[in-house]
């Protein structure tokens, strides 16, 4: 077997839902342990999107969407990287909903027990994203969702990034599909709702370990109290 | 911070629930990622427990229990080992039950969202143990729990070992404490369901971190169709 291919989580999805935003980790301390990944930003100002090794901000403000790289020193509270090596690459040609694709996807796994990483570059006719905004610490994540911004654009080239989670840790993660969005031009981006792509290629990577991290240093997380089934649901719900 | 400890887990509690009992890593792998933690063996033979860096087996036979070392190149379903470092160590004074000195413990940690490495050297009054019965693959474990072996021992000097895990990775691991005991003469050991502890000394292990792996060329793992709920019951039910 090739080196293991490890799945970089840090804290967990369920500790961001609980309402820990504060940011914890450098995205330079990030970028060293994979190159295509998701995540948020400090008091979740957006959605983090790493795609070849840059970590790029979504934001929403006033209507409009807005694409920038994330500095190194800034820190995240949440996100999850892989250094990405397609094990399946298709090329899709014709048009598909994200349901479709991803039934596609699926039929090309081992089996739904390991992670797997996502990358689709393509062409999208339509492109649906949502943006959480920048929150107070403690709001809940699944109060924040509700009022989540939403955006759209047709006829956009971009890449989708992700990672699939195999429903056992739904909780540290969110079983399935948890992809963002990116386009080519840097003009639009955000957290994937459903799209329909036109052509593209898509690339399913291997996933052998994961190596999860916890804010070790944070005393709000050391000590939160979390209602893990409520939890599991409001992931359910958010994501 | 001093290096950060990771907690080595091969496969997961819930696969093994499952009914995935065939041994993937051998035991001399596993002892490369810690020295203490526990486990089971190939056809869920009875439990595995690591101490100070070597592997016992203790099992159940004709109602007498026998503990052997175990060799490197046998293999276990599922383990969890941990570089153990004793953060907080107190003298255990006088005689407690099992769920008193649990509430103890837990009063020393920062928090319940990390994991924990658990060892608990002493003298106990009663021991009560269990013990996986060797079993064909696909037995639901929950089915294998309902008829499992139990033994008791009074006035034995021992060792327990063990994780501490928290509620959001239940299902991963079992949530909350997960103890295995051996007698320091090598003839009692098992899997711990409850004692009374005259008195000894506890160590309390950090975990910075879970190094998480797969079976991932064990094609039974990548196909097995779990779920996850029932899963998550069964371990609750049999752990």
């Amino acid at each position: 077997m090739s080196e293991a291919i490890k799945l970089f989580q840090y804290n967990t999805l369920g500790a961001l839902m609980a309402g820990l935003y504060g940011g914890t980790l450098t995205v330079g301390e990030l970028l060293e342990h994979g190159d295509l990944g998701l995540g948020t930003l400090d008091s979740i100002d957006g959605e983090l999107i790493v795609l070849d090794g840059k970590a790029y901000q979504a934001k929403g403000s006033e209507g409009k969407v807005e694409v920038v790289e994330v500095a190194a020193n800034e820190k995240v509270p949440y996100a999850a990287v892989v250094p990405h090596q397609a094990e399946v690459i298709f090329r899709q040609r014709f048009e598909m909903t994200d349901k479709e694709l991803e039934e596609r996807i699926e039929s090309y796994y081992d089996g739904v027990n390991l992670f797997r990483s996502i990358k689709i570059k393509g062409h999208f006719k339509h492109m649906h994203v949502r943006m959480i905004p920048k929150s107070a610490p403690d709001t809940k994540f699944a109060e924040v969702a509700t009022h989540q911004p939403e955006y759209e654009a047709d006829n956009i080239s971009g890449t989708i990034v992700g990672i699939w989670t195999p429903e056992m840790f739904h909780g540290v993660s969110v079983a399935g599909y948890h992809l963002h969005f990116i386009s080519d031009d840097l003009s639009f981006g955000g957290h994937v709702m459903d799209f329909i792509i036109d052509n593209g290629i898509v690339e399913v990577g291997p996933v052998d370990q994961l190596d999860q991290r916890f804010p070790v240093q944070d005393r709000q997380y050391l000590f939160a109290k979390f209602n893990v089934d409520e939890m599991r649901e409001d992931i359910t719900k958010a994501e």
